[in-house]
């Protein structure tokens, strides 16, 4: 563990619970949903809405505004120096039926810090940036984190030209006008090498409240790997074609998925095997199914594992489908993230000296952390929220902790800044 | 078997292929898709268009055209006497995406027969009506079959009114029009005690093709019982929460799927289980299913096997989800229909003594006949269609085969009408 210094304790300090709660209802109200969530998908008008609220308080601050060619928009507090620039964030954009701290909650909390600091009269010797992160969510646009992708080089915006969202409208000019409706935000290159990079999110699991622990150190990012498997059989009708002689595409997705099931039994309870969307078609009630799309989303933080028991994936599915056929697809896949220990001993030093009780866990989600890590020393700061429950409108986090998980922010951010 | 009169296999030997399979391609276009299939949804303008079709032709030959408050329609040859006609038929709607022989050919097989016995210079001391019964598939409005339904005494068109289609079209209305549009058919009331009723239709299983037999008498049709199953449990992201804590629909979905499968084990495979529609919600590849809603297709000839599986479906399924909650509903069932002996009897007698080959069925799939059965003695003919597909744009059958079933049909008919 690093102690943090006596300054960054006194930036800390100057975190304030009720206004960073007050500024996550107000952007709450940007998407809200009847049902109490937040539907903000990237590049709407709502995200710029969005955008446009946290530049207001921007500028009654003082702060630079900055954004880059994939819409990545950058909120700087000048350092007294001129070394690199600390950054800390996360994203503004929601699922379509969200909730109110998924993403929302890294930003707020790292444009707390710039406020705390302020509030506590101290200046740092490097400059720091709160950063929103454009489309991590990856509802509206796949891919997911696409921003700090295309940040962290690898690919360039023009690769995602020509996508359409499901009323048809393109990606390139919901950029183009996110870009343009910045009319205060200086243009910046895509890329460049902060001294360090810091992520506050909801943990998006249930661990930290069953433990009854305000933050976590994330010690790194699980690796995964995504597949779609389409199983296609025989259509038929349900009354008259022999059992024998069915080739039935969801009989036979269902033992794939049983079998996957068998292959992913870890007793550790480590591995992390989904299957969260299907498609079954004609899907008539009396029609024997000819095609079953289903998506499978293996998750594990050791390489070793990800790389054995994801190559025999495809044949387990094509065992258990036969006499059916099936086109298996890596869809993306990534290795695992580990942090660098002194950026986690950073976060956990912080942590201890605030009193906050914490622990350290891998993140079984991926965040632009991941790929921001690539450039540049990178660590995240999770907080508990009810239930584990994430992209969904019951999603909630404690004032308390959201507060508690700010001011390790603050303090961490503070230190690699350079405070006095 | 019964044997046919002379007269009768007169009047079978004037049915006319080449007429026959004109007519199905002329109706075909009505509804025409780009993949040689047909979408001719029940009441629809392309529905009203096959019934002018059809009443132009009727015209021709001086029928008698009729229509009752469900829109069924009926052609009717006059016959010497005046006792109860005699009725032959099926429905002239399609699947969405359905097929050029799925009902058209049983009301073009009883249109044939008219003409047969036109051509021949037949008379029938009862008349002949041909009938087109209103919306079987039940694809555009629910329940299908409504139609033979309610003219068969079972419910009443006002059961329906409310109703919509996809595109908000109300049945009412649409009902309405297809009445109106039948300008030259004179009003009938709701139901009538017929003589008899046959019925000829593709087979929409494989078994007369594997068998290389020209028709099917058909003893009965099969009961079902058809089930809705909502399974809930707990959405969480799919990366974070561990195995051992998830409460996953999906993963309890399939485990219920697999235990019917189990229940439904039938070593002489006449059981036929079928789960043809699931819709998972919220259906993101990386959130655990937080629902599952599938359809349970149960049939089997025998009543006592219906209830007594029918019977223990819930409890299995109930087992098979926990953790997860289950809620099944009956959406519909059916006890078996056994055709009159003496029905049979005669469409085998008339098989046999044209030539044609031949075995005797149950039928797997529901049909108008099954609610005329209730009314007076029916039978129905099948012919096969090319690897039992139907309800599909595939489906196709043999010119051949659907004149050796017409010929079946005129031979049964005109003797059921007393032909001289």
């Amino acid at each position: 563990m690093t102690a943090p210094s006596e300054a960054a304790l006194k930036a800390a300090a100057h975190v304030d619970e009720a206004r960073l709660w007050a500024r996550h209802m107000e952007m709450a109200k940007l998407g809200a949903r009847a049902d109490g969530g937040v539907n903000r998908q990237t590049l709407s008008e709502t995200d710029r809405a969005a955008r446009e609220l946290i530049s207001s308080w921007a500028r009654e601050r003082g702060y630079t505004l900055f954004i880059d060619d994939m819409a990545n928009q950058f909120i700087r507090r000048e350092g007294t120096g001129d070394g690199p620039a600390v950054l800390a964030g996360s994203h503004m954009d929601s699922q379509p039926a969200g909730g109110r701290f998924d993403g929302i909650y890294g930003v707020l909390a790292a444009f707390e810090a710039l406020d705390a600091l302020d509030a506590a009269g101290l200046k740092t010797g490097r400059a720091i940036e709160c950063v929103n992160w454009t489309n991590e969510e990856g509802s509206r646009y796949l891919p997911g984190a696409m921003g700090s992708m295309v940040w962290s080089g690898k690919g360039q915006p023009q690769d995602f030209f020509g996508l359409t969202d499901k009323a048809g409208a393109r990606f390139e000019d919901e950029l183009a006008a996110t870009i343009t409706a910045a009319t205060d935000a200086e243009k910046r290159p895509l890329g460049f090498n902060p001294h360090a990079y810091l992520e506050a999110h909801i943990e998006q699991g249930p661990v930290l409240e069953e433990r009854g622990l305000d933050v976590a150190a994330v010690s790194g990012i699980q690796g995964w790997r995504w597949l779609k498997a389409e199983v296609t059989g025989v259509s038929g009708h349900a009354g008259t074609v022999p059992m024998a002689q069915r080739i039935d595409a969801l009989q036979a997705a269902t033992r794939a998925i049983a079998a996957l099931g068998e292959l992913m039994q870890d007793r550790d309870d480590v591995v992390r095997f989904t299957v969260g969307h299907m498609e079954v078609e004609p899907n008539s009630p009396n029609t024997i199914p000819s095609t079953v799309r289903f998506t499978i989303d293996f998750r594990h933080p050791d390489q070793k594992v990800l790389a054995e028991r994801g190559g025999r994936i495809e044949q387990v599915v094509r065992a258990a489908v036969s006499p059916c056929e099936v086109t298996l697809t890596e869809t993306t896949r990534s290795e695992p993230n580990d942090f660098p220990a002194d950026m986690v001993a950073r976060i956990e030093g912080a942590a201890e000296a605030l009193g906050v009780s914490h622990t350290r866990l891998a993140s079984g989600a991926y965040h632009d952390a991941h790929f921001v890590a690539r450039v540049c020393p990178t660590a995240m700061i999770f907080v508990p929220c009810r239930g584990g429950i994430s992209h969904h409108p019951d999603e909630y986090a404690e004032a308390h902790h959201l507060a508690a998980g700010a001011r390790v922010l603050t303090a961490a951010l503070a230190d690699l800044a350079g405070v006095s």
